[in-house]
This record gives C-alpha cells, structure tokens and sequence, in this order.
C-alpha cells in the first residue's frame, strides 16, 4: 500500500522547497518548524500545520526532517515533543540532516525499540537541488524500509542510493564533504599558481576543467571566486560544522585523514576573517592570503 | 597559406597516436625518434623517416615534439642537432612536453633570435586521449602563430585554447596536475573513510559523484582503486616528476601550495614501495597505509 | 595564615605522588578516589580518606584535583557530591587536570557564586616530574589566589607560573600539547630522513641534539624510537585526547593550526594499529610506514 | 705527524670567523675570497693571500672552504681553477658548506682518484657560533682521515661527530634542518595559540620551556618573534634552500616528509612578503596570517 501522508520537520533553506515538492507530487503533507511562522508558504499551498513533531509524526506514515544538528535530531526525534512520542508502529522516520552517523543509529535503535522504522537520508546539492527537486541523496537503513519509501524520496531527488544500515547514509555524505573540500582545495591552489604565475586564471579553468582535472567545483564555484561572487551557495560555517563531524568520525575509527584536516584548518582562516557566511568557493582566498 | 608539412619527434606512448592523426588528417608529416625502431609503423602509415630534429625541421613548415622532460627539449630545440638548426625563418616549433615554464620561455626566446616562432602545447588526456584524437591542449605563445597552427592541433585534440604568451601553456598544464593530484586525494580520503566506516566504496562513489563531489578523478580512476586495479592511465614517476615541476614553479613565484605538497609527499609513499609505474589511482593505498 | 589543609581528588598515575609530595612537605591531607582501593598507600603514610569529593572539600582549605577529562571535572566540581556542596566560603578549589579552557571558565564561575576560588593549574613532566616535585605547573586565576595557594603548588613542582586568569592555565597547557607535538614530528622526520639515507640516526641525535634542532623530545624520546622502546612516559591515547582539546579550542577561536592537525593524524595512524597504549615517541613509526 | 698548514676558500659571515679561529690556534693559514676584498682582516691578522682555490691548496696540508651552495662547491674544488689542480697526494678537502649528500660524493669521489681525500662537514651554530668557535660540525669521511683532522675541526667546533661515510655529514645536516623547521613550527603554532586565546604568548613562552616541549628553538628564536624582532640569526631565503635539498633529498630516497613539506610551503609565505631575509622566527607571521 503506497505512502499517502506524510510530515516534514524543518523547514529551512532546505526543508521548504523538499516539502514543497512533496506536495507537488500530490502526498497529503502535514509540516512543522521551531519558528511557526515559516509553515505559512506551505500551508498556503495546501499543507497541514502541526503542532509539534510528535503530531506531525501521529498524522504521518512516512515522517521526514531536515534540521541543523545532531542536538537538533535527538530532540526532534526523541526529545519530550519528539517524534517517538507520537509515531505509530510500522511508520518511518527519515531523516535528511547531515549529523553524526553514531548520533543517526542510536535515534534509529530508540525509535527501532518502540516498532517505528528509520532511514537517515542525507542529501546533497543545495538549495539548487532542493528546489528542483534533483537533489543526491545517501540512504542507510533495512533494504524493505528504503524500498517503501522510494515513492517519497524520488519526489525531492534524482540520484537516490541505498549505501547500508543505519549510519550508512551519513557515512556517505561525510564521504561527500570530504571530496569537496578537497575538489575545492584544487581548485583553490590551481587558480593561485595561475594567477602568480601570470595567467588568466578564468582560461585556465576553461581548458583544465575538459580534461582528467575536471570537477563540480571547477565547473561551478572556481570561476565564482575568479570573479570575486562569493555569494554562497554553501556557507564556510556550515562545511566546517561538516568536516567537524567527518574529522570526528575519522578520529573515532582512527582513519588519518591529512587533507581534510588540512582543508579544515584553511577553511579556520576563513572564518578568521569573519567570513562565516561566506560561500565555500571562499577557500581561494585561504591560499590567496599565504602568498600575500 | 594554410600548413601542410609538419614534423614530428618523440614518438613514444603520447607522440605516436599524435602523430599518426597528424597523417589521417591529410599532413604531410617527417618523423623522428631517439630509437629509430619506433618510427616504422608511421613511416609504414605514410610519414618520411629523418635523421635529426634538424632534419625533422628542415622538411617541416611546423615542427611538434612530444618528449620527456626540460632536458630532453632543450635537447632537441637547441641542441648540437635540434630543430634551431634546421627550421626555415618563419616556420613554427610546438612543443607538447610537459617541462618547466621558463625553460618553454627560454627556448622560444633562442628560436624567435632565428625568426622561428615557438608554441608551448602541453596536452592532457593521456594516452586514450591521444589515440582519439580529443586531448586537450593548452597554448602558450602569440595569437597569430596559435591561429596558423590551430588546423594542426585540431587535428589531435578537441579542447584547445590559447591560454597566454609563451610559457603559459606550461602554467596551465602545471595547475591542471596540480588539480588532478588534489581531486585523487579528494577520491582516496573519502574511499578510506568510507571503508573503515564498514560502507561499500563503490556505493559511496556511485551517489558521490552524481553532486557536488563530482570529478572525472572520483568516475574514473577511483573506481578502479576501489577494485585494486592499479594499471596504469598515468603513472606514479610520471606525476611526481610533473608535482616536482609545479613545486620549483611555485617556489620561484613564492606561491604556498599547501595541498600539493602533501600530495606530493604521498604519491612518495608509493614510490617508497617500488610501485612508481602504478597509475595515480594508487594514491588510494597510500592513505589506506596509514590506516593500518 | 598560610595553608595548612588541603584535600587531593584523584589518585591515579599523576595525582597519587603529587598527593605524596603534598603530605611530604607537611600539610594535612584529606584524599578520595573513584576507586577506593587507590586511597590506601596514601592513608597508610598519613592522609586522611574521605568519603567524597564534597567531604574532602569540607575538610580542607585548598582542594586539589587530577582528573582525566572535561566530563570528570564537572562531575568532581559541580557534580551532585562535588567539591561546590563541601567546600567552604573563602577556600580554595585547584584542578590539575588537562581540560577545555571553557570547562575550567565555567567551574570557576560557578564556584565563585558560591564565594569558592578557584585556579586551574594543569601540569607538565609526567609521572617522572611527579614524583619527583619537579612539574611545570602553568596556573590561570586571580593573582592573590595564586599567591596564597603557592607553597601547595611548590610542594608539587618546580616551574610554576601565573599565566592570567581563569583558563589560561588550560590554554597554556594547550599550547605546551602542541609544542610537544610538532618537537615529536620533528625528530621523527629526521630520525627516518635519516635512516632512509643510511646513516645512523642514533649518531645524527648525537650531534643535531647539540645545537639549534635541540629539543628535550630529541633528547629524552627520540633515543628510544631509535632502539624500538616504545613505553610510554605519555600514551599516544592522551596525547590524542589533548590534541582534540588543542584542536577544538582552536577552531573556537579561528586559529588555524595546519602542523598540529597533521600530527593529530599521524598520531592516529599509530592508534589504528592498536597501539594507542604506546608512548609517544611512535610517531616516528607512522612516519617510517609511509616510506615502506 | 699533526696538521700544520691550513687553506680557507670562502671568507663569508660563517667562513671568516671559522678562518680567525684557526689562526688563533696557531695554524699556518691561506686564504681565497671570490671577491678579494675580504681576505684583508685575515691577512691582517697573519694569515698570507692566495690567488687561487688551486693556490690555497697547493700550500695546505689540509684545505677548508665553506661557499653558499652545490655549485659554488663544485667550482671551488673541480672547476678551472679548483682545489683539485693544487692539492698534493694525502693532502685533505674539507667542505663545510651545507650541499647536496650527492654533490658531496660526487666531489669526494674525483678528489680520491687524485689521491686527494675528503670530509663533508657542515656545521651548525650560526655566525655565534663561528666567532665563539663552538660550532656543532657532523662529519662524513674515513675515519683515519676525521681522526688526523680532529685538531683542525676542534679549533672551529664544540659538537665534532664524525656520523659516516662521505656525504652522511651533509645527510645529517639535512636532517638537522628537517627539526630545525618543525621546531620553529612548533613555537610559530603555540604563540598563535596562545595569542589568539587571549593569553601573553612571552608567560606561555616561560613555562612551556621548562618541560618537555622545551626547545633551541622555543628557548632562543621564539621570544624574539614574540617581541617583533626579526632580525636574522639565520635568513628565511637560506632556510628555504636548506629546505629544498631536504625535500629533493627525500624525494630521491622516497621518504616522505609531510611536515617538513608544510613548512617550507609556509616560509614561502614570508618570501611572497618580500621578507626573505628575515630571520627564520618570522614563521610564527606565516601561521598568524592565516588568523588574519
């Protein structure tokens, strides 16, 4: 029997437009957020407010989030309003924060104990994504969960893939974080020597981004700091909270990880300059900076 | 008056395909090689064997060399044979090695004495690029010349854009390893973590690369790591000796490269293993050492 | 009125022979440990036990600690038997313990309301300086505080300097974990430069020991590297956990520290083969396993 | 039967005071500068002129030299006019330039087959260290030939150690670099540190050096750092091409150095300043720019 109804706490930069688009592939949708007022634009398009995440969960078979931490998970899944509290046995919690993968199986063994089923389903692609429905997402939970709940995660991504158990997915976008870091930490250095070696950095991304160097990040965020565009896509504050939780992990399966850690403390110099808020394109400064 | 004799030397793993569309796209085309056996399948295809780079010159309206390193060009533009001693005023030397920039800049300064110009056209690709005909090339030297020779490139690659002044081509080249080595670190620390967080690799690479992780490095070499094939695309000797390059280049400019120094100093760890003719994608296991 | 009583809270390889030292030089002590059987040497030479940190606190005019982490400072501090529930209106509260600088600013604000002073004054030289009275103790707190608890401090170490107020112990403490660190990278990359290029590092500590590359680390562990001693004055485990502190202090202030995050992974390279329990000086095997 | 005539080719900051020291030990000293204008105060002082590296050889029983680089070693004692054409059979050469091990082998080498032997034996200490004769020499060679030349070396250095065959001498020297630049990294990292948290880097200074993250460096360079003074002892440009045998030394080896990597990227940092003849303690700015 297919999902019909389902809820989505957390309505952010991100969560809105996941929401939105799950009305729009025609689920019933019952919303929640910490500011009440960011339910409006949903409701207006025919989503149900509720309360809190207990009830968005007792109005959901498939109940979903997307918040800013792992604090934010455990008090939204398990916390006195949570979502444990009002979720009916054999229904789903899905949770597509990007939070430790630890923090990801113990909410699914708390909620596992009570007969309700999770998935952790991180995502990738920005707002871009979010909105256009085309976003990567990185599933770990049971093969039968993740096979019910495709209808609803095929209505916010393109490229969805079960990775593993609880944890999995997290484990994943931790991959995915780290190879951005680094993608962007070529693009950084690439784009330095040209400039100091006086060339146009702007035709060397042209012809370096055709070949065995081409990337995402090249492609996409590198001619934006070329151009001084810091507008972030994905803030410098956000991508350390990240490397913070990959670093975390690493050190916890004592897995050296001299790059990233690398890419963090770079990042650091970022922020240093009270750039937080920049995007993460940003990084080209970083190296900027050691050769001023 | 559009070129039709060009030369050729070097005829080894890159010059040899290069060379060999050079003839399937109606050149006519004069070939030498430092051991005179790898000629015959091109004189075989049509080429005119000859006995020197000067010679190669002397027969040629456009001259290309595709050789080992800043020795072996000097070798052959100006050495007691080279090029400089046979190639007609007005001809044009194009060099498709990957060497030092100011070693490009000095030897288009000693031909342009002669009145024989010079472009520096590093490619990328390797050797299946080669082969197809779709290299990316990266063009260093004055417009005009770029534009009498472009039918010449285009007959060997697809990407091609004249980047800057002579010298520059090589820039472009150098920052392209220099992104090559970071997106391979990018790919072995997220196959790492991955794996010692118990999460199948290739999973993870397969939703990794369809975001903003992406790189041709995480679709195409990485997947092979993951199945311990370590054949190589693009040897390990081969990328230190062009990581050393950028190194020397990047000190002269006084240019910090953070990143590709550590890379550099990794890809050792696999030279310290005698496994320096594995392709690049062998950068995997230096990280995976460390966890073990 | 000098001090005369003084409790010590955690009797473990550092706290029991700085209690020693403390009953040694006269004053009355009163001790507790987690495990009770730890108490006993310290009873049989004078000290009385107590039944908690509170009644330890209630029976002295200085209370001093030597915990393992942050969580346990807390706990012994401000937990619901700490030393805040025992502790007299104008005495004394000195932890010894390595923690966040946030942890030790927090302790002391909350003691402070309850008219309890605090210094926190982490130590340096091992269970060697320990026992022998002669630690480096670096004290963050209110000057007349310091000045009034000194004889305790002197009747532990040699080296004992007010560095400002409360936390900077802490962060002082931090900044001797990251000396340690990069001093211990250091003789590590020369010992296996060495080595690597067939000379004897035992000779090479002889003569680079006695000029400008000298270090206590060069002299006092880099000898036993050499010879495969790899018992720990200081376990690689604890120098992680303080590395973490350094490095998330660090990131609290936007301090980027590129050399001690890459020592923090070098150090779990060690960790991930089991020999967390090894003394520092391994680092020079994680090193030497990226050249094999 | 005891050296009695000693040569000095390079009368630098290092050579002129190691020259004035072995005429104070009542050697018969010649001496060559390239530029003749600083062989006067030694000529002055007793020591007679010669016009010639090949001269001072000719008239030596052993001769010294101490130049900038590989080169400069190789002119003094193979080129035109160089050691080689002077020396007698059984007379010795001694470099006490810092060089390439490979230079250094390659020299002794063609010096031997004229029956000419060879120390390498490069010092450490500084121009304080060259006037108070207490200079740290690591020596490589036969050992018959260090033991007939003790006295010579003993009147220029406190620390001799003869560590192994020719070119082990400049391996070490090397590897006392490697520690020298972690160790100033060490420092650079701690007063940042401390700096940034708010505490006075000269306190963290004081105690920190006490214990075991005790160093030269820490002790002597650091402080000055602390108080702005970048007056060189020894200058970042030197250092860098120290630093860069170091690495092509490791690279020839396979050893990979990932700190000492970092810290030449980080020098080069000053270097792009403009402040390559700053003192080596200007590295604690290369970390507090990237806090900037």
């Amino acid at each position: 029997m297919a999902v019909e109804r389902v809820g989505f706490i957390g309505l952010g930069i991100m969560g809105a437009p996941m929401a939105a688009n799950l009305l729009k592939a025609g689920f019933q949708v019952t919303v929640w957020n910490r500011s009440p007022s960011r339910t409006k634009p949903l409701v207006d398009s025919g989503a149900k407010g509720a309360d809190s995440p207990a009830a968005v969960a007792a109005a959901s078979e498939v109940t979903l989030s997307c918040v800013t931490n792992s604090a934010d998970v455990e008090e939204v899944a398990c916390g006195p309003q949570g979502v444990i509290h009002g979720a009916h046995r054999g229904s789903t919690y899905i949770d597509c924060s990007t939070i430790a993968p630890e923090t990801a199986r113990n909410v699914a063994r708390e909620l596992s104990a009570r007969g309700v089923d999770m998935l952790d389903a991180p995502v990738s692609g920005g707002d871009v994504g979010a909105k256009a429905g085309t976003l990567a997402i990185m599933v770990g939970g049971e093969a039968p969960v993740f096979e019910r709940c495709l209808p609803v995660l095929q209505a916010m991504g393109k490229t969805i893939v079960h990775v593993g158990p609880n944890g999995a997915g997290q484990v994943v976008k931790l991959c995915n974080q780290v190879a951005c870091g680094l993608n962007l930490l070529a693009a950084a250095e690439a784009i330095n020597l040209s400039r100091r070696a006086g060339v146009d950095p702007a035709k060397m991304l042209e012809v370096v981004g055709a070949g065995a160097a081409a990337s995402w990040m090249l492609s996409n965020l590198a001619p934006r700091a070329v151009n001084g565009d810091y507008a972030p896509g994905f803030m410098v504050d956000l991508m350390q909270k990240d490397l913070r939780l990959v670093l975390d992990a690493a050190n916890d399966s004592h897995t050296p990880l001299p790059g990233t850690a690398l890419v963090s403390q770079l990042f650091q110099s970022i922020q240093a300059e009270g750039r937080g808020t920049d995007g993460t394109q940003s990084l080209v400064d970083a190296i900027a900076k050691l050769a001023r």
